[in-house]
C-alpha cells in the first residue's frame, strides 16, 4: 500500500521515462485485456441506426401511410388517418403521441444510454450528454402523453384502460424516478461517495430494465394501433377485389416498426453489456462516480473508489 | 505472482493461524469491497418470484377466467373461453399457447438467467442448471408454438400475420442462435479459450437483449388477446344492463399480468447488471470461461483468463 504512488495516472504517463522498477517494487500484474472485438464498432452503430430508423418508420407511417379497415358487412373501406394536426377535436391529434413518445423514450433515451460507450468525450461531458438527452425524452414524451389523453378526452374515449397504457404510466412512473435519482446522486453534491458507488450499478440496472420496458410499451402500441386499424388480416371486398386474409400497408409498415424496435433493443442491450463486462480498460465509466459533476468541493477531494 | 499460494480458499480460512507476512511480501492491496446492499437479497427473491407469479396468473386466466365479449348491435354476450384441451379442432387448444410460452420463454429462461447470481452451487453445477432450465424452456416453447398454429390451421385463421407472431419468430430465431452457440463454445470441448473468453460478454448480452424481447413479445401477447376478447372497454347492454366504458374480468386480469411481467423483466435485469457491475469478488461467473464444461483434457489444463 505504501509503494502506490499518490497519482497512478500521473505515474503511468512517466513510466517510460523513469528507471524500471527494481525486483522488490515489482507487483502482481494484471493480465493483458483481450483486443476489442471486429463485432464491437459495427455493432455501435447499429446500435444509434436502428432506434433512429424506428423514429423515421414511425414518421412516415403516423404522416403518410396510416389507415384503417372498417368492415360493414361483407364490403371493407380504408380510412386515411394519417397526418399531424393540433387543433382541437382533431383526430390527427393522435398521431403525435406515436411520434413524440419513440422520438423521446425509444431514440432519446437509447441514445442516453449509449453515451458513455460510444461517445470519445471525456466522462464529465457524457454525464451532462446523458443527462440532457434523457430530459429531452422527458419533455418529448410528455407532449406524447398530453396528445393521446387530449384525444381521448375530446373524442369521449376511455382513459387508461389497455395493457399499453398501464405499461405507459410504469414506465412513467420508473423513469421520473431514475431520472429524479440521477440527478441527485450524480449531479447534486449532495448523496455521499458510499452512496453514489453502491447505487451506480442499480441505476444502470434500472435504466436498462426501463429502457427495455419502454420498447416493450412501444410494441404492444404499435400492435394495439393496427388492432384498431383491423389493417393486419383484412377479409372481405374491398376496392371491389374479394380479399381474404390480405395484409395492408398499413399492417406492414407497423409491423416492420415492431421489428425494428426489437432488434434495436437488443442491439442496444448487446452494446451495453458488452461494454461493460468485456476486460478493457477504455470503459471504466461505471468506476469514477464518487465524484458529483456538481460538487460543492469537499466531495471532489475524496478519493474514488475503483473497482478492483 | 509466486507468493499467492496455490488454493486461496485455504490459506484465507487459515490465515489467522499463519505468521503476519513481512514487508517485502506486502503487495498494493485491492480497495476494500463494498458491503452488500440491503437491497440485493430481497431483490433476488422477486426477481425469481415474479416471472413466476406471471407464470400462475396466465394459468388462471387461461383455465378460468378467458372470455371474450361479443357485441351484436347494442347487446354484448360474454363467451366463456377458458379451459384446456388438446383434441382436434378444439378451440382450446389455443389456451396452451400463452401458458407453455409463459413457462418456458418467460419462467424458466428467466430463472436460468439468475442461476449464476443467485444459486449457491459451484459454476459449473450452475452451467449445467443454466443449460437444463434453457432447454426445458425450448421444449415448452415449442410445444406452446405447435398449439397456436394448430388452432390457427383447424379454424382456417391466418398463420403469421401478427406483430406478436413476428417478435414470437425473431425470439425464435435469436433464442436457437444463443443456446446452440452457448452448447458449442461453453460445454463442447472445440472453442478456444479466447474465443470462450471473448464472446462470454455476447452470449450474456444477447441473453438479456433476448430475454427482454421474450417479455415484449409476451406483452404484445397479451393485448392481442385482450383485444380480441375486447374485454377492456366494453360498452352496451350486458346482461342487460347498460354499461360505458367496462372493464370485465378478463381485461384486469390480463393488464395485471401485464404489469406483472413488466415488474418481471426490470427486476431480472436489475440482478444482472447489479451482480455483474457492483464490485463484490462473489460474483465472478463471467471470470471463468475460458475452461469448457465438457473438457477434452486439453483445454482445462489452460490458464483461466481474469478481469482486472
Amino acid at each position: 500500500m505504501a509503494m502506490t504512488p499518490p497519482d497512478a495516472a500521473t505515474s503511468e504517463e512517466s513510466s517510460s521515462l523513469v528507471k524500471p522498477p527494481s525486483p522488490t517494487e515489482l507487483a502482481p500484474s494484471p493480465p493483458p485485456p483481450l483486443p476489442v472485438s471486429v463485432m464491437t464498432k459495427p455493432l455501435h452503430i447499429v446500435a444509434h441506426t436502428l432506434p433512429a430508423l424506428a423514429l423515421v418508420l414511425v414518421g412516415i407511417w403516423m404522416g403518410s401511410v396510416l389507415t384503417s379497415y372498417v368492415k360493414s358487412g361483407d364490403i371493407v373501406t380504408p380510412n386515411k388517418l394519417a397526418g399531424f394536426s393540433w387543433a382541437y377535436a382533431d383526430g390527427h391529434v393522435f398521431n403525435w403521441h406515436p411520434l413524440l413518445m419513440t422520438f423521446g423514450f425509444v431514440f432519446c433515451s437509447s441514445q442516453a444510454a449509449l453515451v458513455y460507450i460510444t461517445l470519445p468525450f471525456p466522462h464529465e461531458t457524457n454525464k451532462k450528454i446523458h443527462l440532457a438527452l434523457h430530459s429531452i425524452a422527458a419533455v418529448s414524451a410528455l407532449v406524447g402523453s398530453i396528445a393521446v389523453f387530449r384525444f381521448h378526452n375530446e373524442h369521449k374515449i376511455t382513459n387508461l384502460y389497455s395493457l399499453h397504457s398501464w405499461l405507459g404510466a410504469l414506465v412513467w412512473f420508473i423513469f421520473v424516478i431514475q431520472w429524479a435519482f440521477g440527478v441527485y446522486a450524480y449531479f447534486y453534491p449532495g448523496a455521499s461517495p458510499t452512496v453514489r458507488a453502491s447505487s451506480l450499478p442499480y441505476h444502470i440496472g434500472g435504466g436498462i430494465g426501463v429502457l427495455a420496458l419502454i420498447y416493450a410499451t412501444a410494441a404492444t402500441g404499435v400492435l394495439e394501433k393496427l388492432s384498431f386499424n383491423a389493417s393486419c388480416n383484412v377479409s372481405g371486398a374491398l376496392n371491389g377485389e374479394e380479399v381474404v386474409g390480405f395484409m395492408a400497408s398499413d399492417c406492414k409498415l407497423g409491423n416492420s416498426i415492431g421489428l425494428v424496435l426489437a432488434l434495436s433493443l437488443v442491439a442496444v442491450i448487446v452494446v451495453i453489456i458488452e461494454a461493460k463486462l468485456a476486460p478493457r480498460p477504455s470503459f471504466s465509466s461505471a468506476t469514477s462516480e464518487t465524484v458529483p459533476l456538481v460538487s460543492n468541493g469537499a466531495a471532489s477531494k475524496q478519493q474514488g473508489y475503483h473497482h478492483a
